[in-house]
């Protein structure tokens, strides 16, 4: 039950505030990249150190983006740098969180998960994301080295509608990627989904039955890293704050509706998955309706003639019947008779259906 | 599973805004119908072109009815020409969009499903309708070709109250029509659960199983297309907004009353739904039941006296009864008895009825 | 499925406010009472005409009682004579309401089903009666002949509190009538769910599984047509509407306590019905295990002794033992060791409790 | 089913207000005890009448306890000179009532139920208890004698803080009276729940199974007797009425808190009892696995070499074998490898554990 | 089911606010802790008297730390010192309360209960804490001598940010360590869960069916005892209380974030727990279909041929074939075409996968 959260133990009895990684130990060092642009002109810089954040120019929008969290020390830096508060700190440094908004005086924060599904394990690979919006600021903290952002990277150097549009409209077309990616993501469940229904009503065996739980399982983790998104979507195109200039309001609402969207689908694909639970049940007793049906027919068209042969098998000196030259052919159409009264009755019941 | 949405993953990282068909490819033109009538004279334009529409007379109701969004051009060329915002141009052409409503500054938009139920396939064809409405002005966009809106373009023509009502009227009527077909379709889906139900009463076997199922799940993608539009209509209602004046906000109610009929409906056939698959298990139970009554009053019927027969074909020197002259006899009738303790036992049992 | 709502196709794109009726087909004409009183002065006439109607004084309580809303011509009359809006007159032909109540100008809507509980037939038979209410004023709209209502005529002819206090008493008088008879129904009902629970207990097969899952069904049909009638009354108590005068709101009160007990026992119903199904369920699976025991006792004793007569029926020339004087009888030892060592392990594993 | 209410069939079409009791009829006549008491004064008079009634002082905080309300009369005679309205006579007279508050001009009237747990019958006795609170009043009416209220008698005279505190204290103390036998009930049912699930767990027969049923259907009548009384004390406590002086309001604060654990109480003994059916299934799903083990390895080990015996036991003139003088040597050892390789088997596909 | 409430039984018909101990007896006295600090001096007193309490200066942050309610006598000095109202002393005697805050005239009351899973005994331990919160006062009331709080007593002598911030603080840093400790609990019982999964995957017997529905039951108990908590968190975030200064308010906000988090994995560990009951009963029938099929092809192969031997193991004086030289092997020839003809349909069926 590992990936429902993180280790906490060895944050008990701590203050709070306190800057400790909580999730899983990451090998290698985290990389920073920085994006500085206006209307009119770009600037990126790759690997970039610490020393390049504070020398950013404060009139352009700068988005500062750093993979790798378990580098503590560099999101301590930067954090510090720009007066984030420690308990923010804290939170980008906790890769469990449940999506929030959290409007603090001087910035914005926000956490949600990005989703991939890798169909070869099974599993839904989540990946928490936090961004500190400021002014003309935005930084964004990820887990690992991704290339989910590329797009809106490619975006801001074709100098497109993003780069007027300043930090507000970065963010959100930063989540409209993220909120994109959870559609791929779904079709690659509901492409699995249909896998394991045809598995389950062509050969429903305990493999097919394991994969079925698994999915369920991952449906879940993945409703409630994702479920309360919706609700900070709706804060932020609620609220009067900075994220949402009038211009801003209505992509927002878009954003929104596809998350509705992402919920219902996760919604339908639970319901489906416990039908395909009773379907499984179901088929498994069909199956077994159909075994006990050979079973029968078998058992009940032999054992009485078998038992017939056995009369006949005594050792009586005395017995009707055995010295007569038909006796055999007798007793063979009695077994004959017999057999097909059966049969009969069974196809009466509708056994051979 | 892909029916729930459609094939969002090449929209992925582009901006907003940006003009892509998402539906499945079609195959040929798109055509478009005008109807510009006023409360004494009603003209219609079929297959009409760009110029048409660009010619048409602004004192004037008019409806411009486009069948085939896949022809991305032509719908663009519309909505530009009337100013439509390109994120409902966007959403027009996204043909998985839930049921909304969404008041812009010059426009509102409106989408919902027309729904067809195809008993032959087992299968709920679904396209969706966008409307765009403006002063004097209704623009509705279909994926196919259709003749869902004849009767109101005969009540038009009929020159009937409809004439006199201006755009808003029109889109109730419009809507009216759709929601009657929803009626229709849960009709026949309603008369195919009615032949599962016999089927399961009668002989309960896989196919009505997998019947069962596959209209489970069409029901649940049903729910999903439908069940916003109630929240849609009481939104119209509720709002003070150009679509409902006071004359009008009657028929909106009326309308309303028949989505909670809808939905009623859908709900308690989703109700009925559950109550088959546990009906159907119970059936498989009860089966089961019966057929290992058969093989059990057979099986111990016989295997004791089978017994009892294998006993005298040993081959002992020296065995008490064999040289009796009445033992085959004596076992005849302990054989007799035998059988007829057991099924009276089985009959007080209750296992003959 | 047809019961959950009437074929509404022949509907279809028809301008809202057309008055067809949709319920069965029905033989026969209508019929219509009128009842006129005043605090000291009833005056009643059975087999009214639309005559009788028109010629009502209007300074007096008027009921005018309809039997038969298939008349739609007379139903129209009536509806024209009193000014009542089309919309309404198309609700009153509409036999498949949801209980509502609707607030118009001059009158007020209000429709509801009266239920009576068949128990030969196992089906509750709703019939739905729409009431308009205007000053000195009730149209009641029946579908058929009935005498729900006869009690309130009594106490009409009786002189009671009833003549004194106008039209408002008279609808909560109607209103109480309909209610009491829920519970009358809901009695039926529970007896008859009371001889299928034994039924279950005592012989649980296939036609009491009917009988339960056919009742469940009938308990959703009775839940849709009674359910939203507690919100009705809960609106009519709310509102400062005509229908309450402060000295009836007491009473609307006290039918809206009536409505909750109503709405408690049909949840309560509903619960204990799942929970018959579980118990059917349950007590199916301890038949089959009470019928694999015997199948399995009585094959596990004979079985290994059968095989032990087989042997000694080979025919083997030389087999150790066949000579033997006591050969017999140590074969006979030993099958009734077997036999008895079997019983003694059953009995420790509680198969013949 | 007749528990979940009575027999209200003699009241349809009767005048609402209309004096009728609804209960099982019930022998004997009713009693009636009076308790006058001031701060330092308590006057007790049992088997009062209803001269002695007539004769209370008004400016001593009197409490009316009738044990019998199937007296009619003498619930009509004390409501009458207490100025009840008729529609709360009724009221007190309908022993169905859910629990509920109403506020008269003159008048409170709460009703609720008194529960007792009965082991041996396995059921839940209720006992309706109405009152009527006014000025310096306190009528209470039950439906036979019992001794509840007795501990609230001694500490009135032991002459505690309740004889200072006015008729609204008296009313608290008897509600907490019959909250606090709220827990022994479920104290008992939960010992009850402990034996049913050993049962179940130890030897799952028919009779375990329908206690449990037995013991759900009480909690479906025990809830809907309880539930709506939380409501209720949070009424009394929100309202500014009479009931709740600022002093008193912590009182009811704390009743309103034990009726919480009370529904909590019950709810989760709902999700227990619905966890042992499951259980019960499991239970008999694993005995049916175990009895089938027995029956298939007993038969897989028996069958085969059952028939091979049954090979040797064929008359044919020519067989091989038959006069090897280790013939039936070598059959031996075929017969048990078999049955040690299939024992192997078994034992591999873990069936002896 | 004596976990869920504790033995009220002695409590009825007592005045309420009468100090008696409802939990489990247990031995021993009590102990008591002072801690007495500002912002840059500590005092301890460990074994605290109750004359040291009276003696405590008012100036200082005092938290007064009592193990031991059952010691009845010193509970009630302590709150009698501090003048806590009566109705508090019985909550914090009563050992099986639900979370509560309670918001009085001199104190706040806040309850909640700390959580330990004991894996060995598949128990969740609980233990009730009660705090009294006043100027400068933080009294806090254990059930048994524990740990918990050391954590917190070690960031107060190491002269933390929590000397500063006065009493509010304090109880917000108690709060944090119990909830810190939910997080541990629940990660223990996610372990146990695996281990059981595993178990039914591997080897679905009867002792891990129940393991996993004590496990179910305990999740109940777990639930009842930390949801409250919740709202009563909201409830002090929300209020303008004493408790939460601005400065204090986002270390609330950060609690209840947490919380949230509990709440969360809680009802996910239910729906895996549900999920974990139908694996069970899928594997279960699984397991009992390979049963049925390896019996039903040992019969169904050996029953038809053993027949056969039957035959030709019957006395008659005229058979055919008996005296064929070769009669033996074609009926040996026979029984193998039939073996392998069922054994090939067998596969064909798919019963060997």
């Amino acid at each position: 039950m590992a990936r429902f959260f993180n280790n906490r133990s060895r944050k008990v009895g701590l203050a709070p505030g306190t800057a400790i990684y909580t999730g899983t130990k990451k090998e290698g060092s985290s990389t920073m990249e920085l994006l500085s642009y206006s209307t009119d002109d770009v600037e990126e810089k790759k690997n970039a150190s610490i020393e390049d954040v504070l020398m950013l120019p404060e009139n352009r929008t700068n988005w500062i983006n750093l993979n790798g969290v378990h580098d503590v020390d560099k999101v301590k830096a930067i954090c510090d740098h720009f007066e984030v508060h420690p308990l923010l700190t804290e939170d980008i440094l906790n890769t469990d969180q449940r999506p929030k908004l959290d409007v603090h005086e001087n910035h914005i924060y926000l956490v949600l998960n990005m989703i991939e599904y890798l169909p070869d394990k099974g599993k839904i690979k989540m990946e928490q994301v936090s961004f500190i919006i400021g002014k003309n600021l935005v930084l964004s903290f990820q887990e690992v080295v991704g290339d989910t952002f590329n797009p809106v990277r490619d975006r801001i150097h074709g100098k497109g509608r993003i780069c007027g549009r300043g930090a507000e409209y970065l963010v959100y077309a930063l989540m409209d990627t993220v909120v994109d990616n959870y559609f791929v993501a779904l079709e690659k469940i509901g492409d699995e989904m249909e896998l394991i229904e045809e598995d389950i009503l062509v050969n429903p065996d305990v493999e097919s039955l394991q994969d079925l739980y698994s999915l369920k399982r991952e449906m879940l983790a993945l409703r409630r890293a994702i479920w309360p998104l919706r609700e900070v979507i709706a804060q932020i195109e609620r609220e009067d704050s900075r994220l949402v200039t009038k211009a801003n309001k209505l992509y927002f609402r878009d954003l929104y509706d596809h998350m509705i969207q992402v919920i219902d689908t996760i919604e339908i694909y639970r319901d489906l998955l416990a039908g395909m639970v009773d379907l499984y049940q179901s088929t498994i007793s069909n199956r077994m309706n159909s075994i006990m049906k050979v079973l029968t027919i078998i058992s009940t068209v032999f054992i009485p003639i078998t038992f017939l042969t056995g009369v006949y098998g005594m050792n009586f000196e005395y017995m009707p019947g055995l010295s007569n030259v038909n006796g055999f052919w007798i007793i063979t159409g009695i077994v004959l008779a017999s057999m097909i009264s059966m049969l009969l009755y069974f196809r009466k019941q509708g056994w051979f259906k």
